[in-house]
């Protein structure tokens, strides 16, 4: 867009949005033409929303969550079962997992995967607090919800490895056929998997 | 999300978030992270340039453009051609035709196309504005930029009916195949249309 049709300010907005995942260029455009057309409905509130989330979102120093008091409100939630971590790669993970009402247990965000390509070695996780976190004798079990991807058991194993000597029990979650999933659309790895950790009916 | 999980603030952040065009619920979740995770690189300044945007951005009374001038810089653009008079759907067309450099003229933006399904008549849209414009004898030409849809050429109809009586030639964009385009996907109205309108060579 030349700059002498609409301003820097509206460039300047367009440029910002682009770097949300999911919009690019074109999209980013078109999002700052909806902001401006609905200025009072949406442009004003989420200017709002987004200063109020910049002054009051922290991270939890515990767990690594996000949220607005630190320790967050899981790790400082009475009801939930202090023995077990349940540790996840991204925020996002435990947002889904919240979402699904898995487990009513304690979170450990790792913060991303190794990815030696990348140049993300151990020490740029959030590894050794969940060492710390699990050498106290208070939790007895760690369950490695990472993702089903080759980073992800990478992952797995390097603090699988950094956890012996803790008093803890290392679990994954099941791999196997997605609920609702059919079997014909299902590749070869977890239809195996499937096979091998079949339950009695 | 539960609302325990990460509390109101970042809550609010997601829903408006979905409000924008070309996110969804789970985009707006990432977006939503992303934003918190790069607080000072991202959120920050995109919470302010949605601020001055709010506050600065006018729609330009004469075009329709939106700008931080009324009128807006290319209606008070004394280089451009001010005898022609582009009319385009919305801010994003004008946007487009700006980026391809394609005319040096002004533009009038008519908020819409023609939607009797909708319910969007002639008078949901700039015409009459147009239509006073054409009425001072200055313009010699509209050019008529709607899309090549069923409801832009519905609309182009519309004002060139409205426009009889006025001193000014109307025309519209020409049919034909996109410049870099194959022949083997276009459809069969763009190829009949480039046929007809077929050049010396």
């Amino acid at each position: 867009m030349s700059r002498s049709t609409a301003g820097p300010e509206i460039e300047r907005l367009i440029q910002l949005l682009a770097r949300l995942p999911g919009l690019g260029p074109r999209s980013a455009r078109r999002a700052a033409l909806a902001l401006v057309k609905k200025k009072d409905q949406l442009l004003v509130p989420l200017a709002g929303a987004m200063t109020v989330a910049a002054e009051r979102i922290l991270t939890c120093s515990t767990c690594g969550n996000i949220d607005t008091s630190d320790p967050c409100t899981i790790c400082s939630d009475p009801a939930r079962d202090t023995k077990t971590i349940v540790v996840v790669e991204d925020v996002s993970d435990l947002w889904a997992l919240e979402r699904a009402g898995a487990i009513k247990a304690r979170y450990h965000v790792l913060g991303g995967t190794l990815s030696p390509l990348d140049g993300v070695g151990p020490e740029d996780l959030n590894i050794e607090s969940l060492v710390s976190r699990c050498s106290t004798g208070e939790v007895a079990e760690v369950i490695l919800a990472v993702n089903a991807t080759v980073d992800g058991q990478t992952t797995a194993h390097v603090i699988t490895d950094r956890l012996t000597g803790t008093p803890v029990r290392v679990s994954r979650l099941a791999h196997g056929v997605p609920v609702g999933g059919e079997l014909d659309y299902l590749d070869e790895g977890t239809l195996a998997a499937a096979i091998r950790a079949r339950t009695p009916f």
